[in-house]
């Protein structure tokens, strides 16, 4: 097995992403073997290194920093700001290049504003969004090891989602899930696919979808070797996946998804891009500007995400 | 207070309802002291006895059974059948009617089959649906200790559901849910309202039901007196209400309530039907045909949900 070099972006200088990351990474001893390289700014380090009262001795040496951009300035918190829109931006753009050049394997993106990059003129919506221009069939995935949830569509208006819901490109979906699952899981794993409707359609009796578009994306995926099952209903598929790290949930729309994994997962989630040729995993919460600087958040997601990260790069 | 009259019914004689209906009747002394009404067959009831090995005092003084119908013949469990679909309605129809001429003061439902009821040719698909007739504007409630929620739209396929989210029709159930939770509840309390869009929209940015109707509706319902807040987003709003006595999510249609309350609540939540002149409760579970006659079905549920019965039928 070979050491991988996995990236960490420190997020919006403002938010909690500095703090989550510093914390994750003085905690090294629970942090699998690596190179880490954090693509940050050297002022916002300190300033962070200061607040927490970490000595400067944890920047060792298998973590580098990849000094990116000086932050102009002091660092201003708890807000959305245009230099910390510009420098997280700038973080992410530098650390998916070397992704890209192959440099690094992995990248770990600690939480960034799309306020702050709204007020520096960056027209993303998030990491997701910029990774979709060059990755149009990247998928988002949430992964804890009590659920674990795949969305078939993500930032669209609901009406818009059910609309997407088609066997053609639903089979799509699945059939490149699944080759990018059998490459980063070695242990057998089945999908259960959510229904639309309440009570998946109750044959037909409460929406259409399932017999329609879902059952036929299903049965053909099945011919093609793919080991999956469903429609379920909506409010069981969740608990018959829940602490079966063998079952992956296909979730129809953002917020079938969302809302159990947040429930049942919050704190110790991992947003994960599927369908990238390099590992990018990320906590799932955001800057939490309220908290921002008051040495109060929890590093537990990050420190997940790092780990899942280097799990992942070893496999690929 | 005096001292209430709680029907109960007995449910599918071929699924779990009479053995959680006499497990809860057994274990009287963690019940609240009423007077018990059992909608029954003698048949079913001897037949749950003997396989649970209860002694024949567990009818005490406080219990009585209401002989509906002798069910035909052996029971049959572990599948929908045409006679326990055709008792069981019998047996809720019985209980409804006592209710109405104020006999009893509440109705505690164990689960039917919609299947049994169909081959019985009975035209409802459930005790929801079956009260809807004489209660148009009855809300359907989840309640557990940890978390409430209420339904705006139940059965219904997705896309008809938000179709119905219109500001007048929300302005109402909304007013309607607030004059009948203060009939009930005597502390204080505040609805949270769940967006439909991810974000809750994100200012119009993916959906635009929140601006136009839904944040229209709340605010109204505020200027009548009601404690609202909202709209959150979905996958958030679940958190906020979680653990918080006196938060009730209105969720916006079936399964934004209900993936959430299954996957917190589920064996410990009530069903719970607002809006009625007498109160029904419901275990949140179904007839469960799998484990049914195998003895190892879990009566919480069944027990709070009399629990429940009884706390709402001395407060009204």
């Amino acid at each position: 097995m070979i050491r991988p070099r996995i990236g960490i972006t420190l997020g919006d200088p403002g938010g909690v992403g500095p703090e989550v990351t510093l914390k994750s990474l003085a905690s090294l001893s629970s942090l699998p073997d690596a190179r880490y390289i954090l693509f940050g700014s050297q002022n916002v380090i300190e300033n962070e290194r200061n607040a927490l009262n970490l000595d400067r001795s944890f920047l060792r040496d298998s973590i580098s920093l990849h000094e990116i951009d000086c932050l102009p300035g002091p660092v201003e918190r708890g807000r959305p700001t245009l230099p910390n829109g510009a420098v997280s931006f700038r973080y992410f753009e530098r650390a998916v290049q070397e992704a890209q050049e192959g440099i690094i394997q992995a990248i770990v993106t600690a939480p960034v504003s799309k306020h702050s990059w709204d007020l520096a003129g960056i027209p993303w919506a998030g990491h997701t969004e910029y990774l979709s221009q060059f990755y149009p069939e990247a998928i988002m995935f949430f992964w804890a090891a009590d659920l674990k949830v795949a969305l078939f569509t993500h930032h669209l208006p609901l009406r818009q989602a059910i609309e997407k819901i088609k066997d053609k490109s639903l089979l799509e979906f699945i059939l490149r899930l699944h080759a990018n699952m059998n490459k980063i899981i070695s242990h057998s794993f089945e999908f259960l696919v959510s229904g639309l409707n309440p009570h998946a359609g109750e044959n037909g009796l409460m929406g259409s979808e399932e017999r329609e578009q879902i059952l036929p994306a299903i049965e053909k995926a099945r011919l093609n070797g793919v080991p999956i099952s469903g429609p379920f209903p909506p409010d069981v598929v969740f608990r018959h996946a829940l602490n079966k790290p063998d079952k992956i949930v296909i979730a129809l729309y953002h917020d079938q998804g969302l809302i159990p994994f947040k429930l049942q997962a919050f704190e110790r989630g991992v947003n994960l891009t599927i369908g990238l040729p390099f590992v990018r995993t990320s906590p799932d919460h955001g800057t939490a500007f309220d908290i921002a600087g008051k040495g109060i958040a929890d590093p537990t997601s990050m420190i997940e995400a790092i780990r899942l990260a280097h799990q992942f790069a070893t496999a690929l």
